[in-house]
């Protein structure tokens, strides 16, 4: 059981208005479970549907997608923001995580939303707090293996979002692929009354997967970033093509790494509903890998569809 | 993890009506979520408020004040039966647990409840089902070392239950007090929007704490079994006066395993709220006790108060 250490409090800070900034409408910032869920009564007695999009922040257009996404799904969109101290290990990236909640308020605004939840870690995780939530099945491998303490984490935090706000929908991109079977799987298992919607992946012209992270990449490494999506798309068409799964993922990790890439995590073919491993492309697929570039871990993932 | 092995299957079983037993009025039975969010929604929707009493059938009076006093809280009460294969371990109890619906249903109706839910073992647990809930805290010590399995178990099936039916309040026996405790717990963890109330244990008039399991006992075992909460009551009394816990607790031993009891598995002194171990009575603490009397393990505890 991991639970964070935090110190004792109880969630009493005020929920406020964002102040605007360059001209973006000013958005509802919610920062309590009670305040959020009065805003959410008020829409549901006027009839109205609400859609959750989960975030860290450092927003990004692929979030904002989220959100349009959102505003197509329910009659309004709130997102979180909240960088999930339980989904990190102490070594990983969790102080130097980009935080800038002026700068998302402003994005959010920006593409309809609603209104900004955004929690304090003692809020989520008080005194005395005990749960943790595992999910076998598509958590195993894959960034399973490699970050051990993620998607229990992953889980207890969107448990903890979805039962705090009762949303009819979350929208939740394909970039963490993982993640969304992951959060699929639970919120199921557990019956939370939730419909989980996944979006596809936002690349920027080159292909290269919008993150966070990618903040991380040196103007050198960012130019050679897009590969790791080339060599996956290809890897893809080559296995569409009857290609064998060995030759296809030695050729793939050899173009990953010539683009520069050190580690390579894994570079795995799985079921694209279960995650299960499968050695052959039979119904639909995906191909998923994780690499570092420089100091950023980056992930990607594509269909691979039967002949 | 744990994850039940139970055969696939997607959860069809029709609901249905229960047949009249003995001239009790018939009680609609929900066998499925689908049927159970309708029942509650169609309530909801007439702006009445749902209880919920989770059990695992063979239904006694002290379920029944459950019942009674989920009335006194909201507009209709719905009793669950599911004896859960997740809290028992493969050497305990869970085969010949008891298991009467015809006579359950009669005594719900009996005590005014609205509804009978007794989803079925793959409904609750389909094929793929992967996820866990630990919970820390209060589940540590106590039975939580000797049924390992349970809380989690316990922390897994009501967490659906209150997910499923999204009740106003849950009812619960203080008879299994440590489960009470966990289940605080939890549904505070995950902020679960249902509120959770407990009820004084109801004995017999010899001081016996209602139980399913004191059908495994023998003429004679039952005879002897009031010792187990007359040696609480004493040893209560003994601490609020003053006396040393070592000595209480010692005394106690003795005079359950006088009244014929074999192992006895604890006797324990607790904070009533935390539940963590105290040597002294400050505030409101609770002393708890296990013991095996033939084929039954009898549990049972009682409130200590500071002098």
């Amino acid at each position: 059981m991991t639970t964070p250490t935090v110190a004792p409090t109880t969630d009493t800070t005020p929920s406020t208005h964002a102040q605007p900034v360059d001209g973006a409408l000013p958005l509802p910032v919610l920062r309590n479970v009670a305040d959020l869920r009065a805003q959410v009564a008020a829409w549901r007695a006027a009839g109205q549907t609400v859609a959750l999009v989960p975030t860290m922040g450092a927003l990004h257009d692929g979030h904002l997608a989220l959100v349009r996404r959102g505003r197509e799904l329910a009659d309004h969109v709130i997102a979180s923001v909240f960088v999930n101290p339980t989904q990190f290990a102490p070594h990983e990236d969790f102080d130097r995580y980009p935080r800038d909640e002026a700068g998302d308020a402003a994005k959010l605004a920006s593409a309809g939303c609603a209104a900004l939840y955004a929690p304090s870690v003692r809020g989520m995780y008080p005194e005395g707090f005990a749960t943790a939530i595992s999910v076998g099945g598509p958590s195993e491998g894959l960034c399973g293996t490699f970050r051990p303490q993620m998607f229990g984490g992953v889980a207890l935090v969107v448990t903890k979002l979805f039962l705090q706000a009762l949303p009819d929908v979350a929208v939740f991109g394909e970039k963490d692929y993982q993640q969304l079977m992951v959060i699929r799987r639970f919120t199921r298992d557990l019956d939370i009354p939730v419909r989980v919607e996944g979006l596809p992946t936002v690349r920027e012209a080159d292909g290269l997967a919008l993150s966070s992270r990618n903040a991380y990449l040196s103007v050198d490494e960012r130019a050679r970033a897009p590969e790791l999506n080339r060599a996956l798309i290809a890897a893809a068409a080559a296995l569409s093509a009857g290609a064998l799964l060995e030759d296809v993922l030695t050729a793939a990790r050899a173009r990953i790494a010539e683009a520069g890439f050190g580690t390579i995590d894994y570079v795995e073919l799985r079921d694209a509903d279960t995650l299960a491993p499968i050695t052959r492309v039979e119904r639909p697929a995906r191909l998923l890998a994780a690499a570092w570039l420089g100091k950023a871990r980056l992930i990607d993932n594509v269909p691979v569809l039967p002949a």
